[in-house]
């Protein structure tokens, strides 16, 4: 099983790390980090490169397609040569799947078009534009089509599809030993839970300024 | 403020990146990888490098150190150059921390010596034998010291050192940014609550394959 995560200049980190770090620990997987040019890959903040180890190109049929999200996958999202690798990806993976705004690139290659689907919390009409059906949960699986919300939930993804890969025992494997028992000091992670002054300052901040 | 991510060859991804997505968004703060030799450092899996992109002379007083851990961190610990590093680096520090295995480093430091700390729930007498106290704790605060539990713990890690640096209200805007929502499909992220045969199973296993 070759699992493909996919970079761009401004990608979110997490958004590829929370899953990969799962996924990888699955037995007999290989992961590779892809772009359009092997090499370094800048991301949104800017203090951080990870290294593409392969060309789209040189991976074209992934079983499992990764794509995260970050402030650039706006502008990302209509590269002919990202989307044009998505679509043929696609045609032959198992599962196709996103963090964050990497929703925004799997629609505008038009691979979500009626589907439900998510994206960070900010985004929603921009998914909805694209042809898909937004919906609140954390992790979306429709078909073979997988998207979650804002950054951190790709790790909660991962174990989704852990489980549907390899069964419960393997991905209460991984959670074990990445000791993923989630205790955050605050209960301000999603819009609903978020002081309200907060949310509302965010709803007006302009979405290019996201993760 | 200045924030310093260390990294050697064989650290395991999340247990820098985690934090890093969440204290980078710091208002105002600068966060540098840093590593013996600038340049791709490789990770646990092999199949990811990060780009440090400055050596540890370039960085000689962070105000925030973190240590990540990895199954390569039972050398790391033993490497002069990173241990003279860490202690110089202390000495001037605000905020010392690690994840998971990362604490290995600080004790081999001498810089946890009598202090409660934590690490990865396979690693406590590893870390008890660099003279600290291990506790079962998520997060451990000790003065200016601060290590978590295994991989993912990071993130809490992080929330609760923004709480204190930057205030509640700062600290929440990044989980809501970060939509750190946690909703793992299965329960079973320590030993206390994974089933019991797959404890079992791993607490035969050498800690040298561990992350």
């Amino acid at each position: 099983m070759q699992i493909a995560v996919l970079l761009y200049e401004g990608f979110t980190t997490l958004d590829a790390v929370g899953p990969y770090e799962l996924l990888a620990r699955l037995p007999g997987a290989e992961t590779v980090f892809v772009a359009k040019h092997a090499g370094p890959v800048r991301n949104d903040q800017g203090s951080l490169a990870l290294l593409a180890d392969r060309t789209l190109a040189e991976v074209p049929r992934p079983d499992v397609v990764l794509v995260p999200g970050g402030p650039a996958a706006r502008t990302a999202k209509d590269d002919p040569e990202l989307r044009d690798w998505l679509r043929a990806a696609d045609a032959t993976s198992t599962w196709t799947t996103s963090v964050c705004t990497g929703s925004l690139l799997l629609g505008a290659a038009g691979l979500l078009a009626g589907r439900r689907a998510t994206t960070h919390w900010l985004a929603y009409e921009e998914l909805r534009a694209l042809g898909a059906e937004p919906t609140g949960e954390r992790v979306v699986f429709d078909g073979k089509y997988v998207t979650a919300a804002g950054v951190s939930s790709g790790i909660d993804m991962a174990l989704h599809l852990l489980g549907r890969i390899a069964g419960d025992e393997a991905a209460q494997t991984v959670q074990l030993l990445t000791e993923y028992d989630p205790q955050p000091p605050y209960d301000a992670g999603s819009p609903e839970k978020a002081p309200a002054a907060i949310v509302a300052r965010w709803r007006g901040v302009p979405v290019e300024k996201l993760g």
